[in-house]
């Protein structure tokens, strides 16, 4: 396994998940993804596949275009029937995948009978699908995009977050006001603060009256700082113990595999392939 | 599982696969194909995989295609290369499918390391992969050809293989001779009298001095017969013993597993995905 399965491990744990109530594992610990993904495939239309808009924006370029990422969302249509989710927390711009995923359960039921219910999107009041872009705030914040400084990443440094968000792009108006749409730096700071505090935005531009943007950087910096600190030196102090880190997906891998068979042999009775009892018994017999 | 799954079982028995010595068993029971595949499908290009053949026929009509037509042969690759199989008995059709497989060994091999040898064909010399069909000798005999009278299955009973040759499409001119290119007809007969009975067309054409097509149409049926006629019967013998061929196909599917495991733990150690060991323990644990 990578290092980075283990840190990201490590920060989801020190984000707050609890392994006691939170079945957390790595995908590929669990073939039953793939093998549903096989079947899905064998649902899904190409056109369907290639008009999503994530697609079109990865493949606006042209070139010799990659089958996984046509097939991708099939896989996370997988990821989320093969659990039976019924409501799946998702930002926007994943809101066309699980429509997919959707699509491809009531094709599923149509064609073998009923083994999915239709997931439905959960999508968070709080605007946290909505974070922005520190360098270009037209865009959102992204860990694909180029520019480091346009991202907050949860190893950052306090310091490093401090020097982001005083770098971060607002405009030429010193006054401290929430309005995404005229003003997507400033508000996207406001934004921030909202949710390293719990707080609204109306909260927020009240306490911030009379400063300036300058100022009111460094209000910010400090709350991200307040939350993030803490938080990753519980990521530092797990990822020094990788044991308990393995145990931990360990553990989840077992708990998903649990679950994901049991949906699985329901899938291979109705689509008429080899059911799971095939794979479990090993007797050593020859034709007579 | 599907009695066809079964049905096929026996006949594979009934022909001559010795469980002793191969191993057989469902693709469906090795979750490693599937697996194997996702890996596959995220280094083919969509490009080559809707350049080859096969697919170019079967979506020449146009239509909302499935994307499991296009992703097909990366799953054949799979099967291919989750074995490190060497050398593929495969029909002239088959060829461009398995250099795919050969192309994805490489380019696996360029991206992680060495994980798979490449794969070579082993086309048949005795002419098995040329069989046309009784009703067009312009078109492969095949299992989806719409009209039953074009080729002869193995469950087919005496009657219906001698019916089925009776009525082949030949030509005008009564001698029998073997030239596949101006005398399509006669020479598949030909051919399929060689397969049955282990001979060469000048053989074949020496007995038949004499014969009209009509009369050879007999002698044709009546090979096929002898060697058809105890498979079937031997078949029908071991379908009747569903319990076994289920015994069969576990074991052979225990085997394979663990052979597929072995191959694919060096695969997820080379990309980087989760190890085989993180699926098997089951520890109860907490974070501290």
């Amino acid at each position: 396994m990578q290092d980075n399965t283990l840190q990201l491990t490590a920060y989801l744990l020190a984000s707050g998940l609890d392994p006691a109530r939170t079945v957390l594992f790595a995908q590929s610990a669990v073939p039953r993804h793939a093998e549903l993904c096989w079947v899905l495939t064998c649902l899904a239309t190409q056109a369907r596949l290639a008009h999503l808009p994530q697609y079109r924006e990865r493949t606006a370029g042209g070139g010799d275009l990659g089958a996984g990422l046509l097939l991708y969302p099939v896989l996370q249509a997988a990821d989320v029937l093969l659990y039976r989710a019924t409501h799946v927390p998702v930002g926007a711009d994943q809101l066309q995948h699980l429509q997919l995923a959707a699509l491809l359960a009531r094709t599923f039921r149509h064609r073998y009978g009923p083994a999915f219910p239709t997931p439905r999107a959960l999508l968070p009041a709080d605007g946290s699908d909505r974070v922005r872009s520190l360098r270009d705030p037209a865009k959102k914040m992204s860990k694909s995009d180029p520019d480091p400084k346009s991202r907050i990443v949860l190893a950052d440094s306090d310091d490093a977050v401090r020097a982001k968000i005083r770098k971060a792009v607002t405009d030429f108006t010193p006054q401290v006001t929430f309005d995404p749409a005229t003003r997507p730096g400033v508000s996207n700071l406001v934004l921030l603060q909202c949710l390293a505090e719990d707080k609204t935005p109306e909260e927020v531009t009240d306490e911030a009256g009379g400063l300036t943007t300058a100022q009111y950087k460094r209000v910010v910096a400090e709350a991200l700082v307040s939350v993030l600190g803490p938080m990753r030196a519980r990521a530092e102090e797990l990822q020094s113990r990788p044991r308990l880190l393995r145990d931990v997906l360990r553990h989840g891998a077992a708990r998903a595999r649990r679950r994901a068979d049991a949906v699985y042999a329901d899938v291979a009775a109705l689509t008429g392939l080899a059911p799971v009892e095939l794979m479990e018994a090993d007797k050593k017999l020859k034709v007579a």
